[in-house]
């Protein structure tokens, strides 16, 4: 049927959706949510159907923005529209739902419809499910990270690449933003990309672009790398795996993570990583709960590293309590920058020289005191500035980030020892204060994990961009029993 | 947020979806796919958020057309709308994807959220995936069965109440059509509640409406049922198990079904049923390949039955191919019309009869032979057009009801003995050239298995309404080989 588009910038959230109207769809025999291919030219998408009664009239398809990200459409267009028939990754899909082992294909087929749209969320959240329940065998994890790899972008570095990833889970943990530049400064090639903050007050992206611009394109990042031998650019416009996201955008509103290997693994070979540190944050309220699990999942990391050549290391960090005492992209970039220079948080510090020192064993270049005498000697910090400013950024000074105006003290209502902190109590509190988007925001720890504390002590601070969403953060603070003392 | 209700007819196939201007969901911290509770008077809904960048106004919430089915928004409404907090039930979700047993509570938890919206399609099709992966107990089946039934509609009937059920699967299945005025012709009370067609090329409900309303409120059922002793109306309109429907929006595209016990056995207790058939067709091509899965599935059914106070009987019928040799809406109606004078489909009578004779048996009324004698006495053809009265159709004759005008006649391309004949690649012809829609579609068999054909002789005629859909069914029907002739 042909058919004239119509644009309204709609959006929903990564869907590609199109509205016909509901006489059109019966008379191609469609009901909402099944699926169309509309074609303009040579170029060809598959949209998911919703339908209207009159908002659209006959002969007109309603097209959200995802679709328009795909092909240009433009109001006006006539372009073919057709049901989509069944689709031969669905087969693969049920495959694994009845527990069977996928092979090279069948994940190809899978990536392939992910990244064409042609699986629709029901089809994708069901594999997802199906993964987590019947788990991913080494070989099938190899296989899906090439079918990822084989289907995105690679960049080429010169020099040694090495990498690091944290499978994340604990508050405040910025050490990725001082393990590049002392890396870099060592002289090894560390193209560092990152996630934004899905469910915690910030991604390493988000704490970097409180200083510094993070969307780069393939060919800046090379610049960067080429001229400072490290970045911290945010992953998501270099599309190194595409398939990911798109996976992504399902697995977390199910808080379901069965691709995390895979997920990890293609983007870093993607890259050319030749070593890798993985830090598994373990301990109470991190995602790992026991040294054992952490364990397992390291075993995977490395096997799946074997398959690709990529060696791996992986260092279980401690997870019980936020690295630092900031949490929120501004108040994170500004705790980074002080200790650079004066060396107070110990854990941060201790975290970052561990993970840069385990890739400078692994590369001949030194060990963990090698890392520490990179920050002692300023050489880290010199080098965080040269990324910054490579990057688009203007020399930090860290009185001049901005942090959000509105701040209330939560303090102590008995004395004593701090014996635990929950950390998802503070995440929570943080979004509720406007993190991630709000950058001001966010907490400040003015007690951590082994303090004395006085009753009536500042246990921590909170920081708003907004009034309203202080007064949310001071409200879920006072709800909850965050500190333990005793 | 205070915001202004905007409607603009939008269908979504079920989902309850809103659409906010991209900052106003910023402010409240809301992603796309993510969820608030709106809030008119003394009456709250959850939806689905979507953004749009310019096309809804700050403080504008556009409603689709499923929400204002739950709260009557009217233009202009103001509203309060508030982002949504985490589910309980999301959890007893989570349960079952870790392979535990849900209990009543949990069962209840999902239903009441199922019901209210408040669960979204990732996690429905996430829950539907893992209870077809883990499978459920018969105790599960219980409590799910409960749970449907205690947040549903009841009917309640004089007499001793009997019903029969088909697992489905095999096209041109009319029995329920021919069951349903034997039982009620021998005084038992038989309220038949169908489905429509999603994937066949009728359900029982799209064949009935080929001659009479089917669509009634639970008064005009109840009428009818006092006055007949029977009915065959659509089960969509009485709302005796709201929850079904919106799992089978799910269930369907996922093509998983691991809610038929509950599904069925909840619906049967809701109309106060106290003896039931449950017909499996078993064979190729339909739901159960061998005599041994039907037992299984029969075996939970009657265990399910005896815990709901249902005397369950299951007839595992032959399900390799169509029964009669109508399919379509129209000429199932018009086959039955002509069958119940003349007899002349075997498989037919042979099939209704079974049943009704199983219902007789059950309650000492008789048998099989009893059946066949009250179609073969005019009763049931007599009761039948007593029930089309009662619904609202006026008295029907066979030659009156209207079929395609649109025909094309397959003819065998060899001599020989029909050996088989592929019940799915028939659907697919049924399904392109209109049905279930268009009530006039169809395919008429000239031939059924162990007949003889001679070389050129019509092996099946294909109808359609519209000319173009006619030539989709034909293009179908020559790309496979349907029948086996040897």
């Amino acid at each position: 049927m042909k058919m004239k588009i119509k644009k309204l910038g709609l959006d929903a959230g990564g869907k590609t959706i199109c509205i016909l109207n509901e006489k059109d769809a019966k008379d191609m025999g469609l009901h909402p949510l099944e699926r169309v291919v509309v074609t303009k030219g040579k170029k060809k998408v598959t949209l998911l159907v919703d339908t209207a009664e009159s908002f659209v009239k006959r002969g007109t398809i309603v097209v959200y923005k995802e679709a328009t990200r795909l092909i240009n459409f433009r109001n006006g267009d006539v372009v073919r529209v057709e049901p989509r028939k069944t689709l031969i990754s669905k087969k693969s899909i049920d495959k694994k739902i009845r527990g069977e082992q996928l092979d090279y294909k069948d994940f190809r087929a899978i990536v392939d419809d992910v990244i064409d749209r042609d699986l629709n969320d029901l089809e994708l959240a069901s594999f997802i499910t199906a993964l987590h329940i019947h788990g991913l065998t080494v070989r099938e994890s190899i296989n899906m990270s090439r079918a990822m790899i084989d289907t995105g972008n690679k960049l080429k570095f010169s020099g040694t690449v090495v990498d690091k990833h944290s499978i994340g889970g604990v508050p405040g943990d910025k050490t990725s933003m001082m393990v590049v530049p002392i890396v870099a400064a060592a002289g090894l090639t560390i193209p560092k990309t990152s996630s934004r903050s899905i469910t915690s007050p910030a991604g390493t992206a988000d704490r970097v672009e409180a200083i510094a611009p993070v969307t780069l394109s393939s060919r800046e990042i090379k610049k960067v790398v080429k001229k400072t031998k490290g970045c911290l650019v945010w992953g998501g416009s270099v599309d190194l795996a595409p398939a990911d996201d798109l996976f992504i955008r399902i697995e977390h509103p199910l808080n379901l993570d069965p691709l995390l290997l895979p997920s990890v693994m293609s983007k870093k070979k993607s890259v050319g990583c030749k070593y890798l540190v993985i830090d598994i944050p373990t301990g109470r309220g991190a995602k790992m709960k026991t040294r054992r699990e952490a364990n397992k999942l390291a075993k995977n990391f490395k096997a799946l590293g074997r398959e690709l050549g990529i060696k791996v290391q992986c260092a279980v960090t401690p997870g019980h309590q936020p690295i630092g005492r900031a949490m929120g992209p501004a108040l994170e970039a500004r705790e980074l920058l002080t200790c650079m220079r004066n060396m107070e948080e110990k854990d941060l510090i201790d975290k970052a020289t561990t993970i840069a020192g385990m890739l400078f064993k692994m590369t001949g270049k030194g060990d963990k005191k090698t890392a520490f005498e990179i920050i002692k000697s300023g050489k880290a910090e010199k080098k965080f500035r040269e990324i910054v400013k490579a990057q688009g950024g203007s020399d930090p000074k860290p009185g001049r980030i901005k942090v959000g105006k509105f701040i209330y003290c939560i303090r102590a209502k008995r004395a004593g020892k701090v014996k635990g902190i929950h950390n998802r109590d503070l995440v929570e509190i943080c979004m509720a204060a406007g993190t991630p988007n709000d950058k001001g925001a966010g907490i400040l720890l003015n007690k951590k994990i082994g303090e004395r504390v006085k009753k009536g002590e500042t246990l921590f601070t909170i920081f708003a961009e907004k009034k309203h969403k202080l007064n949310s953060g001071i409200k879920i603070a006072k709800s909850k029993h965050i500190f333990v003392v005793l």
